[in-house]
């Protein structure tokens, strides 16, 4: 399972200041937490800044990079933010996100072809917006990859995001999310899932037991990453425990492993 | 989802003593805890008494039916003493198990068209015993299946079990069992899934947690009952969050009820 930690966000509390005073004791204590516990990628997103977006995404990608040995997922709305963070970036960054809005895909492409970038691809187009059905989305999903692949972009550097909507809203969303990795899937086998999971807890209580029985049946889906706190224990052991029973773990070692670091403790 | 209460077991610390004893409130008091916790069906088995068996299952039948309304899951390798907890059951009763081996087929079939009795039959026959692949697991269900139906059972009255067997011997039972009920299913789609989970995490540490997570990913492929504990709390969770995340729950009410409960709390 490919981990992006996704605490580094300036919508969350005390990043913003810590984005705006350029504390990067803040920044880096933070990274480090998210390597330690298990991060392969760390999320850096300043898009509530907005004007000063540009120049503190590329000051968090250095950042971060000096207090960890890991890559980026450069996430942002903004096409020139992202160019600024992918400047200075060493090793191969993730992008988050390109989608088939024509606008959208334009913006983005270049860049990710010029760093061969990973970039994860949402399921939105200029004629459906965000679909609410499965089929939709597959249709969508299966034309992204097919024009990112004929774009020269390799297969195994995609990351396709099904779109998590809030089952308290209409409750067959996670369904849908599940039935859109699923056929995405069938088409293409090699490409890579990966998406935030809380969105499907929306609007109802113990929202966590929802995210981590969801991310559980995600990743029988065919789900293999996930942007979330690997500080979130109860996630993290749900991961491990679910790997093992889908035989992606051999030898359990993984497993076996984590209770002895003392990860599967109640 | 089909909750079968598996705590009046003669394996069971204390439960031998008190049916040798004929202690009825111990046994009854038993019953009511797994009624007002869920259970659909209470699991009465004394096979560890072997000569009282029979005895003894009429014997318990009658004492949780004293208790409780609700039908009973009369759970025995004995064809007599299934007969004899039959006879004394009011409603309409589960019997665990039919298999494909010849002997035990002739054995229990009479019984299950005698009573109009669910059924729950395992993945054996006797020319593979029980079997290691998914391909032979769905082909004896299918068999298993069409033999029933043929002799008169509903399909709604048969509960298939996958068998589940431990990761920790070989790393792909999680799958194999998934892939059969999705197998099966396909073939089958009235049919039942009913199933032990705890065999799947014997040997591995921290059990509750593969227990539970295998529940919701096996749910995912189609099972719909399970034999386990329902004051097993953190299982009882996953169940809710499951059913409401697969929009197996209306509105999410079992949810939002489960929480108001209190079932939700940590």
């Amino acid at each position: 399972m490919i981990i992006v930690g996704e605490k580094i966000n300036t919508s969350l509390k005390g990043v913003t200041e810590a984005v705006r005073n350029r504390d990067a004791a803040f920044i880096q204590q933070r990274a480090r937490e998210q390597a330690e516990k298990g991060a392969h990628y760390i999320d850096v997103n300043c898009g509530t800044l907005v004007s000063e977006e540009v120049e503190a995404l590329a000051w968090l990608v250095e950042t971060v990079q000096e207090a960890v040995d890991l890559p980026c997922c450069i996430d942002s709305p903004d096409p020139l933010a992202i160019a600024s963070g992918l400047k200075v970036h060493r090793g191969k960054p993730l992008i988050n996100s390109i989608t088939a809005e024509e606008g959208r895909y334009q913006g983005i492409i270049p860049l990710v072809k010029e760093y061969k970038a990973g970039i994860i691809a949402l399921l939105i187009d200029d004629a459906h917006g965000m679909p609410h059905d499965a089929a939709t989305r597959i249709q969508i999903g299966c034309g992204l990859v097919k024009r990112l692949m004929e774009d020269g972009v390799a297969v195994e550097d995609i990351y396709i995001d099904p779109l998590i909507q809030p089952i308290g809203t209409s409750t067959d969303m996670g369904v849908v999310a599940i039935e859109t990795i699923q056929g995405i899937k069938k088409e293409y086998p090699g490409i890579h899932f990966m998406c935030g999971l809380s969105n499907v807890s929306f609007g109802l209580p113990k929202r966590g037991l929802l995210n981590r029985t969801f991310l559980a049946l995600c990743m029988m889906a065919g789900l293999d990453g996930a942007i979330l706190d690997p500080g979130n224990r109860e996630m993290m052991k749900m991961i491990v425990a679910t790997e093992a029973l889908l035989d992606r773990d051999e030898y359990c070692m993984g497993y076996i492993q984590a209770f002895r670091s003392g990860l599967l403790d109640d």
